[in-house]
C-alpha cells in the first residue's frame, strides 16, 4: 500500500503467520517491551495479533515480511473514538525505518477508520528508541505508571502512556 | 467479610446477578462513567463482571446487595503485578460509604493476592465524586487522556489514569 525506502505495508494475510511468528516470538521472549504472557502458545499469539485487533498489517522489504502492526479500539462505549496500536520489527531489521513507516501508515489508517486519537497504553521507560520515535511522530507522554513494568534485567521500571490526537 | 457502618462485603455468588443486573444496567445506561458498550446483553454483562475478572465482590447493607466491584490483572507478562478494579453502586444507595468501603476492601484483597499496585485506567474527568474519593484513599492522578471520553451530555472530556502503590 505505501512504499517508502523500499518498504511496502499491506494488510496481513493468513499465510503470513509463518513469517510473523519468529518476529513476535522474539519480542515476546525478550520480555523487555511488551506486556505479553511469555508462555502463550503459537496459536494464542496468532489469535492475539491477527484475530483480536480490528486490523493487522505487515511491512515488507523486497518481499520479505520484517515488521507488523495492529490497530484496535482502545476502549468500548464512550472511549471508542480512541484507537490503540502495537508495532513489532524483526530484530535483524531494526534501524531501517520500518517502525516509523508503520506508525505513519497506522495514523493514516486510523483516521480513515474514523478514530480521533491514538493511544499507546504501556511504553516501557527503558524502550528509549520507541519513545524517541513516537515523540518525533507527534505523540505526547500523557501519563507515567510508576514501577508498572517488571523488566527482566532492570527490575521494576516505569511505563508511559503516549497519546496523539488525530482529529482536526 | 468486612463490616463497617453496616456494610458487609463478600465474594459474589452466581445467584447475586439478579440483584446486580439493575445496578450494572443503570450505570451502563447512564453512560457517563464507564467505557462499556451500551448494547451489551445481560449475559455479556454477567460474563464481563462476574467471569472475566479474577474476583468479584458484592457489598450489602441489611442483606441487600447495593454495590459491587471486581479485581483483575491489568496487564499480563511484565505488568502482572499491577491490578485493576472497577466499582459500581446502586443509584439509590449513593452517599452511604459503599464505594469507600469497597475500595478499602479491594486494596486489602489485592495485597493478599500479591499485587503491588492498583491502577484505574479510565476515570472520567466529570466523575468528580469518584476522583475525590480515590484521591482521599491515596490514589494519584498519573495521567490524563485528552478528550478520550465521549460524555453523553458534555461531549468530549478528558479521562484520568489513577494509581496507587500497594507494596512496601
Amino acid at each position: 500500500m505505501d512504499s517508502d525506502q523500499g518498504i511496502t505495508i499491506r494488510y496481513v494475510r493468513e499465510g503470513d503467520f509463518n513469517a510473523l511468528w519468529p518476529i513476535l516470538r522474539g519480542v515476546i521472549k525478550a520480555g523487555d517491551t511488551y506486556t505479553i504472557e511469555p508462555g502463550l502458545t503459537r496459536e494464542a499469539v496468532r489469535e492475539m495479533w491477527m484475530q483480536t485487533p480490528r486490523a493487522t498489517y505487515v511491512a515488507e522489504i523486497a518481499g520479505e515480511v520484517l515488521g507488523t502492526y495492529y490497530i484496535k479500539t482502545n476502549q468500548p462505549g464512550g472511549g471508542a473514538h480512541v484507537c490503540n496500536a502495537g508495532f513489532m520489527v524483526s530484530e535483524a531489521a531494526r534501524g531501517q525505518g520500518l517502525a516509523r513507516a508503520m506508525c505513519l501508515h497506522a495514523q493514516t489508517q486510523a483516521r480513515a477508520m474514523g478514530y480521533l486519537a491514538m493511544q499507546f497504553n504501556f511504553v516501557v521507560e527503558t524502550n528509549t528508541g520507541a519513545i524517541r520515535l513516537w515523540e518525533d511522530l507527534g505523540f505526547e507522554t500523557v501519563g507515567r505508571l510508576p514501577r508498572a513494568f517488571r523488566h527482566p534485567v532492570e527490575g521494576l521500571v516505569d511505563a508511559r502512556i503516549m497519546y496523539k490526537w488525530l482529529g482536526d
